[in-house]
């Protein structure tokens, strides 16, 4: 993958557009697949109108308040990880400065100069602590308000994703002709959607674009095949 | 949070075990919620049966192929900058050797035995680049396995998870009857799975059994209350 190393910078996607992309790649998908299976298989743009909008009400809320509850998973694991390394820092300062000097000597620093360094971490107990949880444990200090806007974030994107699927059936006589509509109008949506969401991962919009759509086109050909099968 | 400190070792839940969670998390709530919305708004075993289980093939293939593709993304992200890292060091040594004494100085460690563990660690070329992997980006290898595994878990845990709210109102005669069985061995599903998802994560297994029922329960009740008002 050809880049530019030096005007670049270490790209990580910000919280909040992850929660967006989170959010609307399955709202985008779900409802669009869901009212393309039951429109193959029930002729009502009532009942498929209905289940669309009854599953985006279910699909936002599971998704953000079980969002809203993972962020708050991840806030109190880290408080309670962060305790500890305090309460051991403390309580058996030898055995956590040892830790520090194996973890550098694992990457080749000998013996002393990891001490050397393990020793001068001591020194400040907050900045020790600190390294443990970002070196020793991989963790980083969670934002205490992402829960509240991460839970509204995705389920927003969601229904927002969710509405572009389904208004067709709105302005439609027949829930086939909806299915066409809604085919073109969520095709060209998560076209667009993978285009951007490419642009922010890995730099490949193209791909990222068609691969999104791939995956919107399988799901409502399941549920269509699936509904077909049944009806 | 009391904990016991040298007996129990920090925790982190397994890949898998996460990648179950997240697909039978999803399964058991939102395939619940929309039979029960159309279960109020439509007299219909067999609407709601259609489409649940549409809404169960799109769910799993949206969350399974999203969770296949999530995982090779992280792949290539790694891998990407994995080859920067490399090529840096190979390039611009000197100020990626600056970048490691930064980052130890940040902890207070002094500057000479920084420099000290910094030429230690240029030594080896492969242990330095993945020093800066692990402790400057914050990057953990990929298993390149993962992907594959990780949708078939999450598909497969939806599946599961979405079946059990579904399946009574194969065996009932109305909508109104499968909605109460259903809502009855739902709710005790997903409290127990709360309790164990519980036990994985914060080790507060009660109150996860009891949250992840509430979001299961509005979510239900929202999708319920759309449904019966469009109807």
């Amino acid at each position: 993958m050809p880049q530019t190393p030096h005007l670049e910078k270490h790209f990580t996607a910000s919280a909040t557009i992850r929660d967006i992309v989170i959010g609307m790649a399955d709202g985008l998908t779900v409802p669009f697949a869901l009212a393309a299976g039951l429109s193959g298989a029930i002729d009502s743009s009532r009942v498929v109108i209905t289940a669309g909008l009854a599953e985006i009400a279910a699909g936002s809320i599971a998704m953000g308040l079980g969002g809203y509850l993972a962020a708050r998973t991840d806030a109190e694991h880290y408080a309670a990880e962060l305790a500890r390394e305090k309460r051991e820092t403390i309580e058996i300062p030898e055995e956590e400065t040892r830790e520090v000097v194996e973890l550098f000597e694992q990457y080749g620093v000998p013996h002393e100069s990891a001490t050397e360094a393990a020793h001068a971490l001591r020194q400040d107990r907050k900045r020790w602590v600190d390294f443990m949880m970002r070196f020793e444990l991989g963790l980083e200090p969670p934002d205490p308000k992402r829960a509240r806007v991460s839970a509204l974030t995705i389920g927003l994107s969601y229904i927002a994703g969710g509405l572009v699927p389904l208004t067709p059936y709105f302005f439609t006589r027949t829930p086939a002709t909806g299915l066409l509509v809604s085919i073109a109008v969520t095709l060209l949506a998560l076209l667009v959607f993978g285009y951007v969401k490419g642009t922010f991962t890995v730099r490949r919009p193209l791909r990222s674009a068609w691969q999104t759509a791939v995956v919107g086109g399988l799901a409502a050909a399941a549920a269509f095949a699936i509904a077909k099968f049944i009806a």
